[in-house]
């Protein structure tokens, strides 16, 4: 670990996150703001969406090895794989990558954010909310949707070359199997809370949406935003602790 | 075989098989019960969510070569692949590990379960019920389908590194092929059953859901219950009786 | 190619084709014939099925190098990459193949083709029609999508050990790139015919919906049955005389 | 690079680019020209579509390195990966291919052109157009997504042996990858605009519909045509300029 800059892992950490944000909530945009052409696709299209955005994200921060959420580098921090800099370093870049990339779907989609009438629908492009509000029950979903997507990113050490969060341990199929995996979360789990599964990439967005000046925006919904926060990280910390043993890695 | 360490291999499947049906059940549960964000997300999704499920199943279950399925797991006793020690704890890890599976997305998916006025559909996200009920025609279809999902098991071998069953037998892909096997199956044979092609993946959610405090849940169905685990079993003898003649691998 | 054992050949051509029509003919039945769990299903879901019935049925036939396609094999032999014996061979197998495999949808849906009032819609199972008759332009579509296809094979040549139609030049994931061809011509271009882009895929069907005893079935609509089997044959033809050239493999 | 063979680089990307745009204008057709079997078959569908479409595109220009594109092309050129032949060769033979793969799409399904009443969607078949027209936004989303696409191709690099523009430097699975990252912008950037994202696959597809006799034709919205030409442009120059900082390739 000691050959990382971390100006480089930094900066790797905020490109690959800023595109993820950018496609991630594209797509919701695409599906949920009328006028669009993908208007009204479908869920299976979100979870496309995001899968893919994952994969364009993987791609772009071969660097620092694609952590992109800081409930898989808090899972990789419990499990030694990071130091605690990296985490911080990481986490860091994530969240500002995740405004950014917010950012970047408000102003490509500039002109439907405009022509929304419903304050909720623009919210629900940055950030998720939960289907049924019940913060203990939301808190559980998003905890084992994480759990299996950080589980999952410790399984890939199984299997040759892929290794999420070593730098230069990604080899070229890398970026595929992760961005499956989320596509199967997203399907799977993703019903009641929309599948935050890492806090980036749901207080990031929110913050965007609290500060752009959108046309007719309504709250942001601050109460439900610990959950998909908490949720994720303690779901990531689950994985790390449970992958040795399940996993028979140790 | 000598080297197995049967409690890993349990572990293995148990593991491989919980993640395989929190996600499988948990795709049925997002399309079919009320106020998902997936519902009416249709077919193709489901079998997306299914053979994505199987994806992350298999990444997980690598020390046992991902079995994850009695009727697989029948196929390869038959051909002499795992012994009947191997068998056995596979199919018990994997019961064991459905039941707790079908547990997770339960919890996942708690207040949609309260609030789904029908039964039926409750049940249906834990188990398969035929489309039209007709035992000997919905055992046929079942055989078919499974069949043709232990019959391309054996097909991998003729492909390199991916060798279901066999410890240390998974590459790095391993696990595409096999998940885009069981979209294929289930997009092309699922339309009468459900596609169970699996007594586990069947018969484990089944008892889940007859011991779970289900709020308002009616029937398990349970005169249906054997057609699930007979059909799968016999198409993974037939598959692995045909296979060696059919593919020119002896 | 003189090591090839031509029963062996046979009857790799066979399975692999009776694979991907059981597969194939069973999407279309699940999302045209009424109450099956994936009716109305979208023309996606059909595209999916078709693509991963060329996964399932190329990995089941790896010892004549899945040709599956008598329009694919007419190219290899102008191309002299198979000779005649070979040509003969595979297209006997995968039009009986073909019967076969149409016989065990057939099978699988019995119950719900029982139940369709339409013979038209039962007819669609097996084979194709056009969306409007006019045997010219419907052959154009043909010729065009099948120069799509085997164009495709032609290329996949350029890349590492993909070669299709040369026993043991199929590697691990030979199988992908061919179906995912056959998703994107069937989106692309199976709305005006519903792409056969196979004469052994639509006319061993058809045979069998001619002696099947389908309660309700109509006519096996003989005056169209040429099309789908001449234009795929010319396009075949054309991709292989074009291939050389356009894509510098002489 | 000094050993390209410009003329048959001409005809590498002359065969690509008329096969992507065969596929990709084929597959709006079918979703968009009534009675076609895939008609309202969903952005999702569009989506696979364009994707696949670059699949086979790139399997099929293996020669030059599949750049089909100039905006990737204009990229490369300002990263010196191909000098100002190369550019102005692939760019003419990006267009002639674009025109050629158009009046492909219009062949196949001539008759559902023929029949279709609205001269907009015949229109929408060969180029893109605005949901909401508002030349500054719609410049602002091609740039984005166009972005998005070269710095995707950029860091291909840093993934094996994937090298887009490069002769000689697609490996066997290089067209997977590419085709992933245009399914991701198209659901994820294509609400707005459409997502030409290729000057070529917008103005040459403009200039087939203007000059190609059909029935009932409208306007070819030449007010619209320089947008889709100019963002492209301008994002794959800036993705160019980007990369090497953003991406530590330098």
């Amino acid at each position: 670990m000691t050959e990382v800059n971390l100006g480089l892992y930094f900066l790797s950490e905020f490109v690959g996150t800023a595109l993820l944000i950018l496609l991630g909530c594209g797509v919701v945009a695409n599906v949920a703001l009328a006028k669009n052409k993908g208007f009204g696709g479908g869920f299976l299209m979100v979870n496309w969406g995001w899968g893919l955005a994952v994969f364009v994200g993987v791609l772009a921060s071969a660097y620092s090895g694609a952590i992109l959420n800081p409930a898989v580098g808090i899972g990789l921090l419990v499990a030694n794989k990071i130091d605690f800099s990296q985490f911080a370093v990481a986490t860091g870049a994530e969240l500002l990558g995740a405004i950014v990339g917010a950012i970047l779907t408000w102003l490509a989609y500039k002109q439907h954010f405009d022509e929304e009438p419903d304050p909720a629908n623009k919210l629900g492009v940055f950030s998720t909310g939960p289907a049924i509000r019940s913060y203990g029950w939301n808190l559980v979903t998003e905890v084992i949707g994480t759990f299996v997507l950080v589980f999952a990113v410790f399984a890939f050490a199984d299997y040759g070359d892929i290794e999420i969060g070593v730098p230069g341990g990604l080899g070229p199929l890398s970026a595929l199997p992760v961005a499956l995996v989320v596509v199967a979360i997203g399907a799977s789990l993703g019903g009641p809370t929309g599948y935050a599964i890492n806090p980036a990439r749901d207080l990031g967005p929110r913050i965007a949406h609290a500060i752009l000046p959108i046309k007719g925006k309504g709250s942001s919904d601050w109460s439900y935003s610990w959950v998909p926060v908490v949720g994720p990280l303690v779901g990531g910390v689950l994985a790390a602790l449970a992958a040795p043993a399940l996993l028979n890695l140790a």
